[in-house]
């Protein structure tokens, strides 16, 4: 029996074990955005890290800590990985359990039995479950396969808005083989999807006020004055109004679609195996949508949902919003915007490109622009991307033939390891969850042991890449 | 000793017995918004009515009641006193007195003593006033020079949204040779101000939301989505954008400007006379604006103030406006927004060409148009109008010459009267209140007692026209 086999053995004969290592760090709450038992979390984490054989250091930044570690056991390659012990805040949600930090193990219908808390699925289970999997490797006597490092962080949810800090000021310490962000990739079907990239976002505040130029300045006004002074809502309206056609279809920021390139020949033939076991219509169905805005299918669909940025409204507000009538010019108006930029676009051009739309307009001294999160995308490839070749294995090894997409619709500041640290990136593992943000976030117990098993087989993987 | 002056002299003699009045009727919370204290207050005016030797009922109406009463001394004419017995809420403000309905009197920087309470200026301190004057008559041993009609209604705050149905159904009782409106018609430097009008309006509510032909349905969904689902927030940003210059001086919706007329000769007088004591400077200084959106002043700028049409954005809402940063794209934005009307335009037909430009636009099907408002201007002109006529002298008589304005930049359903009951209507009466629908709402004492003496003129004058 190889090594490998001894270890999932043990795998499952400790699972009950491992699960009171998942159900202990899933109960500490730990809600970055008010910041409810971060520090207990931190130090649990650096615990994991110290049990495990490593050194664990808590690093504190402007917000919540960096938790750091290694395990140095000189073998030839570093793992470097990369998690967070925050998770959601919970306020105004009704779960089906009693407590969503109570780590109760439920049926739910045709997944089994599921470990139901906030933060089991994203991602304190698959970080637990990093840990259970190194706990196997000593528990048969085997040395782990690679160096280990970690960075663990606690404001994921809060848009890593420290990380980069930590990143640079650790850069040297943080040198590694590869990065890995462990999840669980499966579908509630079993399906294996791979992502080998993220878009980047620039997510900005857009506040429109009155000043010298005319408008209520310090507060609203009665609203029969509108016939004679500016409004700031209005401007706000037109500037954004101005930088996209009423169809939606072409943003019209002078600029905005310069720096694209093609996909290329490897992304033009993963989408063409996309396409055979995920259609754009699921997205439909799953966001209980009726119609694209594009009249398009297939391929030529999913290269706008990869390839095209994106200008969206997220939120706004201004003025009377509450129930029934109140006339009123409102002082100010706010709308939150985001960029979602694809392979060879930067936040900081995108940035002057709206600044320069403003300028052109004539919005230039109406309305400030607050840049709220900013990063470029990010993206290995699979080809010559060992990291990226070893997960794809150990999938195989399991009999999956994962779903690969180029990169993800979403974004994720990943840009962190692939350019500031340059190293190559993977996120995966088999295992599955869901609901994250969401109330009964779960994950099955059956997807814990797999996800257990395939950080395993990766770890080994790579050793042997 | 005529009967005018004995009257004025009792109302020295018993002010501070009238105070108490006052202080009894704004005491009283009755805030139309959450329903504290409504039937308690609908009771007191009743009871005022026929403290004051009237018959009075308290009038159901889907909301709140409207108390309905009538004086019949068996004299030539019959004014009907048009009022509110509710007053906003006070939620969230901050008062220099313990409590906005304590009927405190405090001593305010440049105004001498105030009555300051919730309702005191706009508009219980004017009703008990009126009250207080008839008291006056009888104390005298006068009798009323005119017949009274009492039409006080509990929903002006909230935008008089049952008494079209009211006047509708006690048309034949409210038969009267003139309506009046008491409120406190002085500056705090003393200048009486005269309005022969009031615009029209017509308040919406715009609701865009995903349909059949596209955007999120139930629930915003993942930001990253924008790049191929519609969103209703850009369409109703569009559609807004679409009916307005970005200089936001011309409103682009055809045929809104069809039925404007140009001023009277009358109006053009009443203009030329306005400018030599009001300067639209005034209105920026008290509003803390620098600049107008038009080039021009004098006249010139007040015919754009009080004869151009408006449409304006009271308040908009959609997706995430808590603080940080929710990538989201939302399934529904709301905008109020409203239309106001000048001298021969409709709520109805305006709201014909709203409906006709999003038609025209392409978003029919996906912005819905709810009314929450909708009344046409009332105007009525100074010459051949007894009612004008006789508080103009009332004014003269007390030594004022008032700032008489053709209307108001802002808007009253007088239509009700001018137009539904074609009964001649005036508003004024002397006195200084002020803070309207904001903390330290106030009325000053002298000015209380001089509102009394010139509605006891008042009804002198129109019994003698």
């Amino acid at each position: 029996m190889s090594a490998l086999e001894r270890i999932h053995r043990q795998i499952d004969d400790d699972f009950y074990e491992h699960l009171e290592r998942v159900k202990t760090l899933v109960r500490q709450p730990s809600i970055s955005a008010d910041g409810t038992g971060m520090a207990e979390a931190a130090h649990m984490v650096a615990d994991l890290i110290r049990e495990a054989g490593g050194e664990a250091e808590i690093v504190p930044t402007p917000g919540h800590p960096v938790v750091f570690g290694e395990i140095d056991v000189g073998a030839p390659k570093t793992l470097l990985a990369y998690g967070m012990y925050d998770v959601q805040p919970v306020l105004g949600e009704t779960w089906e359990v009693s407590d969503p930090f109570g780590g109760e193990v439920l049926e739910l219908p045709g997944l089994g039995p599921c470990l139901v808390n906030r933060g089991v699925c994203n991602q304190k289970g698959p970080l637990a479950n990093f840990f259970n999997a190194l706990h196997s490797f000593r528990a048969v006597g085997e040395p782990y396969p690679v160096n280990l490092k970690f960075m663990i962080e606690g404001e994921e949810e809060l848009g890593s808005r420290h990380l980069p800090g930590f990143v640079g000021a650790y850069r040297d310490r943080l040198a590694a083989d590869l990065v890995f962000f462990g999840f669980y990739a499966q579908d509630p079907k079993g399906k294996v999807v791979m992502h080998l990239g993220v878009k980047g976002i620039l997510f900005m505040e857009l506040i429109a006020r009155g000043g010298d130029w005319g408008g209520p300045i310090t507060r609203g006004v009665h609203g029969s004055n509108a016939v004679w002074f500016h409004s700031p809502t209005w401007d706000l309206l037109q500037a954004l109004s101005s930088m996209i056609t009423p169809d939606q279809k072409h943003i019209l920021i002078d600029g905005f679609y310069d720096d694209i390139v093609s996909p290329s020949a490897e992304d033009e033939a993963l989408l063409k195996r996309l396409v055979t076991t995920f259609t754009p219509e699921m997205q439909l169905e799953e966001n209980d949508v009726r119609r694209f805005k594009y009249d398009l299918t297939g391929v030529d669909l999913m290269r706008k949902y990869l390839y095209q940025p994106t200008l969206n409204i997220d939120g706004i507000i201004s003025g009377h919003t509450a129930e029934g009538t109140k006339t009123l010019l409102p002082h100010e108006a706010r709308a939150k915007i985001d960029i979602r930029m694809v392979h060879n676009m930067r936040p900081e051009r995108m940035l002057g490109l709206v600044q320069d739309h403003l300028v052109r307009h004539g919005f230039a001294d109406r309305i400030e622009v607050i840049v709220h999160d900013a990063y470029p995308p990010a993206k290995t490839l699979l080809g010559g991307n060992p990291a990226a070749e070893a997960l794809l294995k150990t999938y195989r090894d399991f009999g999956f033939e994962p779903e690969i997409w180029p990169h993800l619709g979403g974004s994720a500041p990943f840009y962190l390891f692939t350019e500031m640290l340059n190293i190559p990136t993977v996120l995966g593992g088999l295992g599955h969850g869901g609901r994250a943000h969401s109330p009964n976030e779960y994950a099955t117990l059956e997807g814990m042991k797999l996800h257990e098993k395939s950080v395993a087989a990766f770890l080994t993987n790579v050793a042997s890449e």
